[in-house]
């Protein structure tokens, strides 16, 4: 450690923000869906950043920023990403980014430094083309075939068409290059209530979250509206309806502490107003830290759904249609933010599970990995109204310095 | 009465059906939304067989095509429509304008018979871009603001783009001239099981339902699927899945013993897989024969809205987007179907109401209106495997020329 280490400018991190969040913004918060043209330009905003930190810029073929030093002694790879879910917040992202593009410029150029931080921007995290596609890419974890098949989630535009139409076809993809990083530190807003509540200013994450997603159908018979009776049909859209409702009231007996569960698309096919539906589908997932209990849950749905089937009319299928296992935190990297909480922040840190998928889940799986959570306003996410205050913006960006310089100095 | 009346040619009736069935064929049904390429083919079709009937065809600027006839005495409009339900069957419409031209083929050419039947294809019955158009641009109930407003429920398409590029933008619209017509009669597929339960060839309607249809949306909060506890959610998908397993459990005490309820279509926003819904709405229609056991519903419904957001968690706004009130068909054209189905089908019939709207309520807006039903195989509609036996159809296109005939004598 030096005596008189420099510091994070939090002006410079602010100002850094709302130049992001003048790309794309949407009322208070922006709309920077993946590869849409506010995405593209945030992605260029942040290469023409990367050499005022000594870092060589690029974007690859999946639309993953990378900045990397030729400074010698180890590399720490830190960031987030910068798209945001539809019409949602301005830090949900950008956050991470810009914190890990303040250490290297405050750290790389340091001669009171061994090593440097090199900065990533992942695509895709909010997962409009896919899940983690980005980050999966760069650990090696997607293959061509999967982007051939990937659509966006809102338009139905394929992934292919859209990396063409942001210049990106034909990049080569790059991939981690094995023992080049010590690991990687990423920064986020909490998402949720818990340090706002506690008055604390850092999030330790201790573990990621796992999440099972599950595509549930229902087949009943697609009839008129008018003609047929209430005792003859077989509603799809109904047995929806009852199975949400059963679920709402029979998970709680068997699901954890933290367990949470969420119906977030419905379908009625055909969907016309005097039609009754044939077919109904609903995406449904379920976020545990604890596999175990993420397998039971998963065990008494599929039960739920064979009973319901069997009680006659519709039928049930359950299809689980993503695994996310839950990803524990680098114990040297908790201790890392924690060091430099009680030096900057006061102490007010607190250990804590995500209850939010990242990028960092991905990294783990190839490297020694850490987040840092800032505190969320009224624990708003996902929404335009998202915020936090500046004066925890810039303690985080403090913290998350000092916690880089830290795990380069061990 | 003559003694020797000619006849429907049952063969004919059915080469011009399957004429209709192989434009836009889908499987054993058809895909001929409104305005959709198959459609107009459908329509310039039906004008080329006009002039067999002594009829001149026109196509006016809503897609209504007419057959008029110069000759004297009383004239009896018939028909129904050509465009489809998505995906759906072969005679929903095409059976009523078919059995209308056969009438015209049959009885206008006939010196022995005073008068002569006109035939009509009401535009969009199936609400492609709005409420039954064709027949209420004729009977002078649409604007041109409607038509302006109004776009196709599943590709958005403005409707005034549609009109002009099936090129009929600019036509003027026809409307009713007021006493031409003794009234109007229209033949449908029963679209239920009634008949076919019966064992009976011939449905005398006495009136159609009523339909009153409703726009029911939820307001909770928007936020993280991961990072909201379950106690912290106010889930707009939940509390709409528990409001129509609400209607299913209590509208049996209230409603009428040939009252049906449908939710045919239902939207989460935004509809993300990782994101709690903080809206959501359902399309709800009520349909009967009876508007003070609507009117009874509909009261009810406020009730259990008012109740529901109460409760608190999620708000609940019941708005009502369309009322059709009950149609009663005309004593007279009861009488002739009925009398035409002692002749021509042993007097396999039976007096009964229309659980599905029809153009016929439109009409007897202004002038007597009446409808015949032929069965439905197993009472399947909406959908492609729709169908009802030859021996069926031919049955019902002579009883339908024989109450033309009736009619005209009057």
């Amino acid at each position: 450690m030096l005596d008189n280490p420099s510091h994070a400018d939090g002006a410079r991190v602010l100002a850094d923000l709302h130049a992001l969040r003048n790309i794309g913004a949407y009322n208070t918060g922006v709309h920077k869906p993946t590869f849409s043209e506010p995405h593209i330009r945030s992605l260029q905003w942040l290469a023409e950043r990367l050499p005022e930190a000594g870092l060589v810029a690029g974007i690859d073929g999946i639309g993953n920023v990378l900045g990397t030093s030729s400074k010698s002694g180890p590399k720490l790879l830190a960031g987030s990403h910068l798209e945001s879910q539809n019409f949602a917040g301005w830090l949900d992202g950008p956050l991470g980014v810009v914190y890990a593009l303040e250490a290297a410029r405050v750290l790389n150029p340091d001669s009171g430094v061994n090593g440097a931080v090199e900065v990533a921007s992942w695509c895709d995290e909010e997962g409009h083309f896919g899940s983690f596609l980005g980050s999966r890419s760069y650990v090696g974890g997607v293959s061509e075939e999967e982007i051939d098949a990937a659509r966006d989630r809102t338009s139905g535009k394929p992934m292919r068409e859209a990396l063409r139409d942001a210049g990106l076809a034909g990049r080569p993809r790059v991939t981690a290059e094995r023992g080049r990083h010590i690991g990687y530190l990423e920064a986020h807003i909490e998402q949720g209530q818990t340090l706002e509540g506690g008055k604390l200013a850092i999030g330790v994450v201790t573990s990621i979250v796992g999440i099972w997603q599950y595509r549930i159908s229902f087949t009943g018979e697609q009839n008129h509206a008018g003609t047929t009776r209430m005792n003859a049909r077989k509603d799809a859209g109904l047995a929806l309806a009852r199975f949400c409702v059963d679920i709402d009231d029979r998970f709680p007996a068997v699901s954890g502490p933290r367990t949470v569960w969420t119906t977030g698309r419905i379908t009625l096919d055909p969907g016309a107003p005097s039609i009754i539906p044939g077919a109904a589908e609903m995406l449904f997932q379920i976020r545990d830290d604890d596999p175990r209990v993420i397998a039971r849950l998963e065990d008494f749905l599929r039960q739920m759904a064979a009973e319901f089937t069997t009680r006659g009319g519709c039928t049930v299928a359950v299809e689980r249609i993503r695994i996310g296992a839950p990803a524990m935190m680098d114990a040297t990297f908790q201790q890392a933010i924690e060091a430099a909480s009680k030096t900057l922040a006061g102490g007010k840190s607190l250990r804590m599970p995500s209850a939010a998928g990242h990028d960092a889940q991905i990294l783990s799986t190839i490297m020694p990995a850490g987040m840092l959570f800032v505190p969320s306003i009224g624990g708003i996410s996902h929404h335009w109204t998202e915020n936090t205050a500046d004066a925890d913006i810039v303690t985080g960006a403090q913290v998350f310095v000092d916690a880089c310089r830290r795990l380069l100095a061990r």
